[in-house]
């Protein structure tokens, strides 16, 4: 957020130009018709194509994993050993704490959520819907998507400002050790989505080891950027399992992952890692509404991949596609907006978003602007609970889908409509 | 259920001798040491390699459905519209009303139990969690898989007796009409497992028609069994929706189906076919906690069949597998059982299985001894809700899985347990 912009040291008189330079530039902008969408954090189509092979995998005549498991059939809900391996491997995670699922890890933390509010976990004294109130702590800005399952079944949100290494935990052990009603807490641990924060270890140590006053207390550790940098240094796998094991909680953490951006966003693999006793727990729940995991799609990810080392040589690929665009994106942002002070933004290390802070009172202003001009910006407030930016400051940049031309026309349009609407603020202000 | 056996007219000395005789055929049958089972409706491994072709499917370059959908990104919640148009067409169902999803249509059915104890349906006044009790009428025997479901979410689960045409509708009629706590009704109404059962056009229109106390009273309509027959003639695709919206009761139906028993077993696709509102309510919640199924999957199978001709002529190669195997087991228990009339079972044209009673008071007896010998039968009364068998009678054969030789070896054998069973009882009773 910026404290002093150039704009807020300009005359009445110096405004009222800048502000009809800025118009005159948006008129332009409208009038090239764009129709371009930085809305979702999806891969580009040159990303998926890394994966095509995949479409002809595992190929006639391989339909048995290195047990002998007929992957056609049914059964199976913990899925592949030697997939699980891999992904065991990149999240720190021992094989045997790990399930390997469908398409959409999201689906397994709806799970969670439900399987909780219908029967409680392992820790719960009572079924989740059985409480006066449930509560989860939301870093913010954080995921719509985490948001949504928990607005959409009536559990409290509480949003804590989220900063580069992750919460203040001292607020977050406060209020865990404080409110009973406090079940559980969404987290990004890795190039959190949207601000690209990469929790530290202490901040990972103080999590797993804080006293909680609800002893089914649990973190929701949505592993989704694990492999995901935009550099070639990975970011640390915390062994978030066993700091919590070792902290005497060793039920805490529920660690979820996925291929969606690695191979093909809607058709990958879903992980689930956790302590044997939440594994056994949602395995009695899961099977009675699962035949088990498309196993077919786990052994075509085996096939494609081979080992670990295969899905960083991957990622290095996918990397290679997504770091330009990032690159690009901060250096329009720099060239236009960096000057004038009316905005800051993340520069993330990885993942798949960049944050944008426009002037406060300001960011539907810009998404209006944006849309009118053809360019498509993630709905104001999205990344926060209950799609409620106290300040109306943030914007979710995804620079992942469109091409790098287009990306490039749209962040400039962008950038026009952060400033309209900034010298537009200034004058009603002044 | 025999009402007079041969064994019932014996003298004791006459059973005494004939309990000797089965006695030692068991000794014999367990000498051999067999390993079989014939627990679950799987698929062969034979019927499995017919969609081996699937494993190579869609092959490099063809990522795109007919509307030009790249299906290896995010989105779509109702699936590919091709692939819809095929099982429309196999199950009567307008394309606009049915929706595809992933592997396993356990998995919706379970859903729509979930999302309406959390929301309830569109015509509920309350959250069925939020009911003093919640009931499902359950025809049986039947599936144990949607028992399972329902008992494990604290549903109050009420036998009804199944006949080859359907329950008794006139009983479900008034059941329905009185208690409002009923609130849905599980139904296999194509070859219902395991008996076999074929809804007529009669007991579906009652169905449909028959006033309801819970004005968000549900059929849950697995039609898993749709283009299953053994026989050359499919059974009637009744037009269950639209049944339903004539009647006045749009929203009654939820209709599901699912490859698992025509392409792969853990790695087909599902379908759910319901009235607009029902679709636009479950979509909401899918929403929450899907990123849209494998429309890769979806694209694989649809470039498999073509067209539903396709799916025809497929199911008649399984068929050609399957039928005889269900001969075998019917010839089986005729030599062996016929003369003696220990016991009667069901000569289904289509599904997965055969139900077996024997002597009231020895399923039980018959699964040990058959465990005893090597052989697995699905447990006692599992066909039955809570598990329960109230005449301890019923065993349901799942025929499909062991090859031909071990079908006719451990059919043998039950048939020797079922005798052995019934002369200890009648001896017993004497």
């Amino acid at each position: 957020m910026p404290t002093q912009t150039q704009i807020g040291l300009m005359s009445h008189e110096e405004l009222r130009s800048e502000h009809e330079r800025q118009s005159e530039k948006y008129s332009q902008l409208k009038a090239e018709k764009l129709v371009l969408d930085l809305t979702r954090g999806k891969p580009a189509p040159e990303q998926l194509d890394l994966s095509e092979a995949l479409l002809a995998l595992p190929g006639e005549g391989d339909h048995r994993d290195g047990n002998g498991t007929d992957v056609r059939n049914y059964g199976g809900l913990t899925g592949l050993p030697e997939l699980r391996a891999i992904f065991g491997e990149l999240l720190g995670i021992p094989v045997s704490n790990l399930l390997a699922g469908n398409n959409a890890s999201l689906e397994i933390m709806h799970d969670h959520v439900v399987f909780s509010l219908l029967h409680g976990n392992v820790d719960s004294p009572l079924p989740w819907v059985r409480e006066e109130k449930v509560k989860f702590l939301c870093p913010a800005p954080g995921y719509d998507r985490h948001f949504a399952i928990t607005e959409s079944l009536g559990i409290e949100m509480i949003p804590i400002q989220i900063r580069p290494d992750g919460p203040d935990v001292d607020l977050v052990a406060r209020l865990v050790a404080e409110d009973p009603q406090i079940k559980g807490m969404w987290i990004v641990p890795t190039y959190s989505n949207p601000t690209g924060a990469v929790y530290s270890e202490e901040v990972v140590r103080a999590l797993v080891s804080m006293p909680a006053a609800a002893p089914d207390f649990r973190l929701f550790w949505d592993n989704a950027y694990a492999v995901h940098p935009l550099t070639e240094e990975f970011a640390p796998a915390h062994d978030v399992l066993g700091m919590a094991a070792a902290a005497g909680h060793p039920n805490r953490p529920y660690v979820f992952a996925s291929t969606s951006k690695i191979t093909f966003a809607g058709a990958g693999v879903s992980f689930l890692g956790a302590s044997d006793a939440n594994l056994a727990w949602y395995q009695t729940h899961l099977g009675k509404k699962s035949i088990g995991p498309d196993k077919v799609n786990q052994l075509r990810h085996l096939r494609f991949f081979g080992d670990a080392d295969g899905v960083r040589a991957h990622m290095a690929k996918h990397r290679e596609i997504l770091a330009p665009k990032f690159a690009a994106v901060l250096r329009i942002l720099e060239d236009r907006l960096g000057a004038s002070k009316v905005a800051s933004w993340t520069e993330p290390k990885g993942g798949y978003f960049i944050s944008l802070d426009v002037v406060p009172g300001t960011a539907k202003r810009v998404i209006a602007l944006a849309k009118d001009a053809g360019i498509a910006l993630t709905a104001a407030g999205s990344a926060f609970p209950y799609a409620t930016d106290p300040d109306d400051t943030n914007i979710r940049l995804a620079p992942s889908f469109p091409s790098l031309a287009d990306l490039e026309t749209a962040m400039d349009g962008v950038a026009t409509c952060v400033l309209l609407a900034a010298t537009e603020k200034a004058l009603d202000d002044a």
